[in-house]
Parts: C-alpha cells; sequence; structure tokens
C-alpha cells in the first residue's frame, strides 16, 4: 500500500520536538518522505487528508507482560504480597499458551487505541505471543525471561535465534527475570551468552526496596552492582522499574549504556516507590516508557504513564520545573525504541519503517494549541488518537480496529478464559 | 424529550457500587424510572439500546477555574511562584468577561467528553461563566470568589441571591479566593452573610506548605483553624487541595461537616503534594474531587484525577491497598454532589434529575468484565464515555458535541483570545 498523509503537522522526533507542516508519504511498510508539500508522480492506493492534525512516531511500550490482560481489576486493592502470591502466581499457573495468544491479543488491542506501535514483551509462552502479533500486524520485541522456575538459558538461547530470524514484525532480546529469581550460576550463563552474542540484557531492576534489601543481604550489593559484577550489562541492556536506585547503580547505568525504563503507573498502584528520573536525566541516561502489565496498572495508556513520568518527579523534587514535558515524549518514543533495539522506526524520516499515528487536535484537550508537544503529554488522551499505523499497515482508525479479528470475539474469548478458571 | 435506555448496565451509586441489568427512562428532564426491563405506555421520542454498556451518574468536577484553558500549556515546566507571578497573573488580567464566556465553553466541550455533567467554577466574571453553561446546556455551581482584589462580600451576596433564583442550570454557593488574599475584617463579615443565609462556605485551603506556614506565623493558626475560629464553617463549605492539614485540621473539617475537595493532578503537576486521603476516609470526612483549572492540570479528566487519588495514597501510604477504588468512584460522583449541594443530581433514581453518562464497555479497557466498577477507576478513559446528559439531554454522543455552537468556533475563539494576548 502506498499511503499520503497531507495537510498535516509532523512531529519528526528526528532531533528534538519541532513541529512542521506538510507531507508524508508511506510506500509498502517505509517511509519515503517527510517535508514540505510535494509533486509526487506515485500511484497512491490512499491519500489521508490530515486536516492540520499531527503525525509523530508511534510510542513504543518498553516493558509489558501483555497477557495479564486476564487479571485487569481481578484482585486490586490488596497489598503486593497478598496481590502476587495469593492471585496473580496462582492464577497464572493455569494459563495455557492459547489462553496468551487470545490475552495478548487484547492487550495489542489497547496498545492501538492508545496510539502504541511496539511492545517489549516478557511473558510465559513467546511462540504464542509472537502468533498474536503477526496476526494483528503489531510490532513485538520479545524479551527472554530465565528464571529458576521457567526458562532456561538454553531455551532463551533457542528463542533469540529463532526469532531473530522469523518475521519482520519479531525480535528478541535476552533478559531474565529477575535477579531475585535467579541463581549466580544460571546468571553467568545468560552473562557468557550475552557475551558471545554480543548482545545486551533485560531483567526488572529495584522495583522495591524489599527487593533491593534482599539482594544486599544475599549479596553485599544492590541488584545493579550485582549483576554487573557478573558481567550481565557488559554489552549493555534494560532495567525495568529502577525505582529504588541509589548513585552508584545510577554510575553502572550510564557507564554500560544500560537503558533505564520506567514503569510509573506500575509503581503507582503497587505502591513501589518513584524513580529517580531527574537525576537520571542529567546523568544522560537513556529513559523509555513501559505500562508493564495490565494486572498491576491496570491500564495500557502511553498519556497516563508520561503525566506520570513529569508529574511524579514534580512531585518527587517538590519542583514543578522538574523533568520537562518535552523530553518525557523523546522517552516515550525515540527513547523506547533505542531501548528496544528498534531504531529503524524510531522517528519519521525518509527510509525508517511506517510506525506511525496521527493525533487528533481537533477535540477540546488539544485547544488553544499554544504547545502541541506539551499539550499531549500533560492532556492528552487515548481520545486523540485517531489513527496508528504500524509497518505500513493502519491497524487502528476512527476507533475501528483493523486487525483481522473482530473485538468483541477477542473481548469474549478473555472472559471466557478468566470465567473458566475461577 | 422522553429517552428510553435499554440493555444497560447500571450503576445508580445509590448506596453502594453495585450494578444492576435493566432501563432507565428520562422524562424531561428528571429520571422517571430505573430497574429491570419493563413495560411502558410511553410514546418514546428516542430508545437506545445500550447493548450491555454502562449507565451511571455523571461525575462532578468539584473544584475548576473552567476559563483558564487559555493558558494550557502556555508556560508549564517552570517553578510555582514563577508560574503564578510572571505568567498567570499578568495574563488573566487581559482577559474580557466575553473571552471567560468562550474560554468556559471549551472547558464545557471537555467536560463533556470526560463524563462530567457538572462543575464548580470559581473565575473572575461570573456572569459570562453562567452564560456559557446555559448557552451550552451544562450544569454549573458558582463559587464565590471574595479577596481583597477582586468580589467584594457584598457583590457576592448579590450573586448568591441572583443566581440561586435565576436558572435550572445555575446555582451559587459562598466562597472567597484564599486566606492568604483576603483580610480578617472581610472574612468576619462573610462569616455574618453566611451566618445570615445558613449557607456553607468554600475556600482554597492548605494547597502548598507555605501558604500553611505564612498562615502560621501571621495568625498562630494554621488555615483551617484560623477560618474556623471566624465561624467561616458554621454552617459546612468545602476546602478545595487541602494537602498540608494536620490531625487537628481534620478533625475541624469532620466535625463542621466541610468537604474535602481533593485536585491530584493540579497538586502534581504544581508539586504541591500529596493529600491524606486515607486519614481523611477513616474519619468519614466527604471527599470530592476537582481538576482544578486546566492552566495547572492541564487535562481536564476525571479519570486521571480517579487514578490519581488512589494511587497517589498508596505511594504516599506505601500500601498498595490504601483508598479502594469503589470509594474513588463515590468521591467522584455522590459527594461531589453533596459538596456542591447538587443532591438532586448525585445518583440515579426516579424523580432525580437526568444528569447521565453512558461508559463503553465494548472498549479494550474494559475487558475483560472481572470489576466494572474498578475498571473504570483504574483504566477506564475518555474513550470509554460514550454519551453525556445533562438535565434530560444529550450534549455529547459518540464523539459528538449538541451544544449549540460548532467545537472548531470554540477551538478557534480560544486560539483568538492568546494570540491576541501575546
Amino acid at each position: 500500500m502506498n499511503i499520503r498523509f497531507y495537510h498535516a503537522r509532523i512531529a519528526t522526533m528526528q532531533n528534538d520536538c519541532g513541529i512542521i507542516e506538510g507531507e508524508l508519504w508511506v510506500t509498502n511498510n517505509r517511509i519515503s518522505y517527510v517535508g514540505t508539500e510535494r509533486e509526487s508522480q506515485i500511484s497512491w492506493d490512499r491519500e489521508i487528508d490530515c486536516k492540520g492534525n499531527l503525525l509523530m512516531p508511534g510510542f513504543k511500550n518498553t516493558h509489558t507482560h501483555s497477557a495479564m490482560t486476564f487479571l485487569r481489576s481481578y484482585a486490586d486493592d490488596l497489598p503486593l504480597h497478598d496481590w502476587l502470591n495469593k492471585q496473580v502466581f496462582p492464577m497464572e499457573a493455569k494459563l495455557s499458551p492459547d489462553d496468551i495468544y487470545h490475552l495478548s491479543k487484547l492487550a495489542i488491542l489497547e496498545y492501538l487505541t492508545s496510539g502504541m506501535t511496539a511492545n517489549f514483551d516478557m511473558y510465559i509462552t513467546p511462540d504464542t505471543i509472537v502468533q498474536a502479533s503477526i496476526d494483528t500486524g503489531f510490532r513485538t520485541v520479545l524479551c527472554g525471561g530465565v528464571s529458576n522456575f521457567l526458562h532456561s538459558v538454553t531455551q532463551v538461547e533457542d528463542w533469540y535465534k529463532k526469532y531473530n530470524n522469523y518475521h519482520e514484525l519479531v525480535s528478541f532480546q535476552l533478559g531474565f527475570h529477575a535477579e531475585y529469581t535467579i541463581d549466580r550460576a544460571t546468571l553467568m550463563d545468560l552473562a557468557s551468552l550475552a557475551k558471545q552474542l554480543k548482545a545486551p540484557v533485560y531483567t526488572h531492576n529495584s522495583e522495591t526496596k524489599a527487593e533491593v534489601d534482599a539482594c544486599i543481604s544475599r549479596n553485599q550489593m544492590t541488584p545493579t552492582a550485582y549483576l554487573d559484577s557478573l558481567g550481565i550489562y557488559d554489552f549493555g541492556g534494560g532495567g525495568y522499574h529502577c525505582v529504588h536506585m541509589t548513585d552508584e547503580d545510577l554510575y553502572i547505568v550510564k557507564r554500560r549504556g544500560v537503558s533505564v525504563v520506567t514503569n510509573p503507573g506500575s509503581n503507582t498502584k503497587l505502591a513501589s516507590g518513584i524513580a529517580r528520573i531527574e537525576d537520571m536525566l542529567s546523568l544522560g541516561i537513556n529513559i523509555a516508557i513501559g505500562t508493564d502489565g495490565p494486572a498491576s496498572n491496570n491500564c495500557l495508556d502511553m498519556f497516563r504513564e508520561m503525566f506520570l513520568v513529569t508529574g511524579l518527579s514534580k512531585l518527587k523534587n517538590e519542583d514543578a520545573s522538574s523533568v520537562d514535558a518535552n523530553e518525557v515524549l523523546r522517552m516515550a518514543t525515540v527513547n523506547g525504541a533505542k531501548a528496544m533495539c528498534l531504531t529503524d522506526c524510531d522517528c519519521l524520516a525518509e527510509g525508517k519503517l511506517a510506525d506511525l499515528i496521527m493525533i487528533n487536535l481537533h477535540q477540546p484537550n488539544m485547544q488553544p494549541m499554544n504547545n502541541i508537544t506539551k499539550n499531549i503529554v500533560y492532556s492528552g488522551s487515548k481520545t486523540n488518537v485517531k489513527l496508528t499505523m504500524v509497518n505500513g499497515k493502519i491497524l487502528y482508525e476512527n476507533g475501528e480496529f483493523f486487525v483481522g479479528e473482530d473485538p468483541e470475539a477477542i473481548y469474549a474469548k478473555a472472559n471466557e478464559i478468566i470465567n473458566r478458571m475461577r
């Protein structure tokens, strides 16, 4: 499909949050032109009058567990320990690979409504997650989840090799669940594998204070220092959450080129704390944003996350000037792409993959237009997502989904799965 | 207009957050039936198949300054003092009554998209705020804003008498800006007026720590204790924000039947702090929710506010079980109505005013339906507002506005106003 978007405002996010007026062309799955109005000889399959609305790169959901949709609002307002041990773990044990296929699709629908064009997904059965992404047309980076209980290093190595040569919408990165669910020998195996593949490694890191304290008492080091001492971060990677980080942790992260993936919605709802975003920014750390899974957030909404990134920093630092909104917009787009090794779809430029969204500015929450990018971060909402395109294909437009299956069937399946388990 | 909603789920919010299945009838501006399916002899102007979607009372925006839409994203990410003194005050001085008319309309459009059916508005020119509400069909409670600089007690008394006998969509409550903008003599005059009218009094209270400290150094009392000592709360009323409250303040609030109106979005963005919602709840204080003005929030979105009320309490108390979501849903509806003296449209019951909304459950963020009311608080968004009815009239449905004016004209006007001022 060749699609021309015209009469558009465009935030390319290439260098800053500046906005140009003009048009953008999509040829098959790539952007073939971005700039001022221009004559073309191309025969368009579709020409879309943007009516002054904003095109920008799709948001990157840099940490999630998509299939946990089945537990949304299943057991909220409980203390963290009860929630995890009495509700989440016993229910997850009942999931089949096929369940995960359908539940991932439900999450993908919600990602599309929030302008997200890719997710970085760590969950139980990569095979059916991948299938959900391919069948809907969504872009997914899988994150290996090595642990003492679930996936082995060999298993993750196999997936790494398989899914990095499988489908244009799919890639795979090394990862493990968390320091507290993996023994030292397995971590060292994983570090060796990372060295061999020259690959980054991703994990949950310092989400709660209790987790950090327990690691210190086990290893006499914080999780970040401990993992680094084993060579886990020798080729970079990322830490999900990173709420309770010491200065030394941040220096390690910076030195190793590790990305921080902040998950403020989840950290808020589970009372985990507020990450040191301002300090990370001043160190020049690459900060990206994830929703975390829908059981802990419970919303898969980049607009909520963006507001929280800057808002919680303002509260934490008691300073209304903390963390400029334009920095947050970078986190939600280009920084996320960098963290996920998706630099081929990070911004809007000729030759890049066409993963983009149209933000409806003809809505009361986007008016007046004093500052369009700050409007997006501070007052934007899912209602402003007019169109979501992944890999050159429009998957969501004006509230309708084009994902190869009726959303009602996906909703029905999700309800059936949780009802079966009760 | 006689309208029948059928095939509905209904959260009446009459006693708890329970949900019934059935239908709801609107006859002129009142609800004439809520219950299971039933035969009727009424000739309906419209019958709406709700397809299992949820009807519930409209949200009450219990504290706002609507017309501040013009400053949305005008000067964010600044320290509070600079923002207020260098940006907000000089720009407000340039507003005409007619500007406030148009800018209030812009806010009303956004309220409708977020399922809000009434606002409690404190701003410069009540006359044009009222006109904006009447012309659009929106319900507004005006709050007097006595201060040393703007409105006198006599002026507010006149408005109280005028606007409580003016139009079915409009009412007026006594109020003053804040302890730090009014002298003791004027406060005592206002307290006398409240006594004479047996009327509640509303004000900004303890929004920032600096404000509380300054009051203590001026009056040797916190704002709440000081105001109470002058008789301001003898007939109840409300405090906007109430972030920095002592135990004694909370006892006063409870004893006087004063409502707390929490504004977590604004308190977050302006780094003011986190209110003691859990403590207030355990004392049985009536807690309502407001967005505050769009310059400080910047979003007029009850879904954001609801998530923040419970989320920030969880963070503050380091407890994921803090402030149950169903309590928050009560704050956003019945408690708000109580705080605004709008008990005639607080819940869905026969004889009540028809101020209601339809929540679209056929959306990925509302699935699966483990717990519909918790879904609304934790994962709801403006995209879920399918219909907003005020006083029996549908003002917003499926993304379209029915407010007597083209939204594009309202947007154009708002841009024209701010551009004129630059």
